[in-house]
């Protein structure tokens, strides 16, 4: 059975150019210009010209509804002056982004393309809030859709179980936004630059009890992308895996388990021949404080039930053990949903090379890992990357 | 530089079983359920079970803006029982379908999956008229669209300058919609099962001067599959590569010239070591009758200028050394979106296996070329497919 038998897969899979554009509540530019700003930073800081591309790979949730525009992949491409790429926009709803970097890894490791531009953005301040809220309600299963349960509602619910299961106090889960709002207020591409306190968080409105205001990621628009290449690069894909897991969260025998997050763990752990330990900084999916500590445990990063004790004891914060979201997470980075997933590698790469400014560059780190999650856990992406020292 | 080195990248990718919903104008099942029956048929055509799939990927252009949903491939694998996969939705425009397809191919020569699930769909009839011609007019470049050219105008320009071009008769032109509504009248998929003249061809309503409403692909409801896996299939995917061109059509140099489907075209036959003369059955993006003479023209099925007489002497009939579209085609078959490069695909494999019904069936084909096209040539994927007999 012959085939087309292409290149010889390469050994290794770099990121040699990273780049985005500052997460903010409302950005006047287009999605197209968000894009586009986000693809020339990184292809800038890889040294390398849109025409010596093979592929462009654009994550987004939702460019039909929010923007009223589909092929953003070929649009993307002319405005670049990257004619002849291979092109295709990935969705995978709040996981487009790794998604996407995904789909480019795969692409080269099939030995079909040696340079490739994953870019992930997201425009949603320009669709009307009823427009927005459906499209996103609209990932939870039909069924729980149907009977009006919201992402938020599902956060509250596993919130509110996680503390009365492991006696832990409200305003323990606080620290969490309180240290993702400490390390934005140090990063400049972050939407919010201003300190919370725990007080302050209590105090914010409620959305879904027991969560606050203060425990949600906002709405956002942004990009981030990174450059993609054979057999290069000074920060390495170690892995990338993706993986669905239950759809209907009640179907899920135990509402604080994230299958999906679980297994594409143990499949990049296994693809990387590593493990949780070797992790010397996380970018964790924190669409809601609670999530967190949900996905630090199911990827081994703390015990079961432990997680808010790590947060506690400042051990994740920036000159912690285990950094978690030195950027400033969902939670105060921002979310533009497609952008998400590729300003987490954004984020590591920064770190790996040592270029986040100090106040919240984590000291050395060899391995970071990054898991970028669909909905409440219906599909989960996770990516580690190794610095030269650590590769 | 270290690396996730993965499985041993396959020698080759099998197409091991298809499957496809009839296309009709409007099907009463909701989008995820034409996907899950198109899945379930290339799932038992290729005597597997869900649970052992690694990947379900999704072909859709617009669901969010048609039917007001994301997350299709979360969806779609948990209605499957397929929970665990790598999952993601591929949006190409109306090359969606291809873009789902070279998805999956790479996910195997990446050494990552072993056996995955490509589907693609589309339920146009649930969106009113207005959102459907909204959505797909904004295909097109955004200084086109504002100018109001929409993709039956482009196609009416091409027809008119490729007839007085070559001084070829309308009449001519009008033999491709009757051969491929005369190919579809024998498919029971197809969405048009009657028969159609040279003059009803002629005498149907203006679309876009001097196309036809005969001329025109249908808006349809429907989804197609294809079951992937590394090593084994008495089909082989040769090759498989996508190219954008450039995006507007004012910006190119000859209107007539659809560059990506040739820089598609040539990859593919690249990848693959053979030439245009090696297929012998190939399924063309016709969304009007004109695109099939155009893509037979820069694929190499047909010498410039020359397309037009291939079908005039009946070399593209099923009984021709050169069948296109045996199935019916875009224009006969139906056109749901993203279903459209996997319904090629489908119709390839039944060809190459001896499968398709008599009245249009290929004699012994040993290879098949399908060509899916985003938009009026944004961006190609050239797919070349070898039975047992021709690998």
């Amino acid at each position: 059975m012959p085939a087309d038998t292409g290149e010889r897969s390469p050994s290794a899979v770099g990121v040699t150019g990273v780049g985005m554009t500052a997460f903010a509540n409302a950005d006047d530019r287009s999605l197209l210009d968000l894009l586009a700003v986000a693809s020339n930073r990184a292809l800038s800081d890889a040294n390398r010209s849109p025409d010596e591309l093979d592929a462009v790979y654009v994550g987004n949730m939702a460019a039909e509804a929010l923007n009223g525009r589909s092929g953003l992949a070929n649009a993307l491409a002319a405005s670049l002056g990257a004619s002849g790429v291979d092109g295709r926009r990935i969705e995978n709803t709040s996981a487009s982004g790794a998604s996407a970097f995904l789909t480019g890894f795969d692409a080269i490791r099939a030995g079909r393309a040696e340079r490739v531009l994953v870019v992930g953005g997201e425009k949603m301040s320009e669709a009307n809030t009823e427009t927005a809220t459906e499209i996103i309600s609209r990932i939870t299963h039909e069924d729980e859709y149907a009977h009006g349960i919201t992402l938020p509602s599902f956060a509250g619910l596993a919130a509110d179980r996680y503390l009365r299961t492991y006696g832990v106090d409200r305003a323990e889960l606080a620290r969490v936004a309180v240290k993702n709002h400490a390390n934005a207020s140090e990063n400049p591409y972050a939407q919010f630059d201003e300190r919370v306190t725990v007080e302050e968080v209590l105090d914010s409105p409620t959305v879904a009890a027991p969560l606050r205001l203060y425990d949600c990621c906002p709405t956002s628009d942004g990009a981030a992308a990174a450059v993609l290449e054979a057999d290069v690069g000074d920060v390495v894909v170690t892995s990338c895996e993706g993986a669905t897991g239950v759809h209907a969260v009640a179907d899920r025998g135990e509402p604080l388990e994230i299958e999906s997050v679980r297994a594409a763990g143990e499949a990049a752990f296994d693809a990387a021949g590593i493990g949780p330990e070797d992790v010397d900084v996380a970018c964790i999916h924190d669409a809601f404080t609670i999530l967190e500590w949900l996905e630090m445990e199911e990827l081994g990063l703390a015990e079961r039930g432990e997680a808010w004790k790590l947060t506690r004891d400042g051990r994740t914060d920036v000159d912690g053990p285990i950094p978690v979201n030195p950027g400033g997470g969902l939670k105060a980075r921002g979310h533009p949903l497609g952008a998400t997933g590729l300003s987490q590698i954004v984020e590591l790469v920064w770190q790996l090379r040592g270029e986040a400014p100090a106040p919240r560059r984590v000291a050395a780190p060899e391995r970071g890992l990054a898991i970028n999650v669909a909905g409440f856990g219906n599909n989960s992406v996770c990516t580690i990357l190794a610095g030269v020292t650590g590769a």
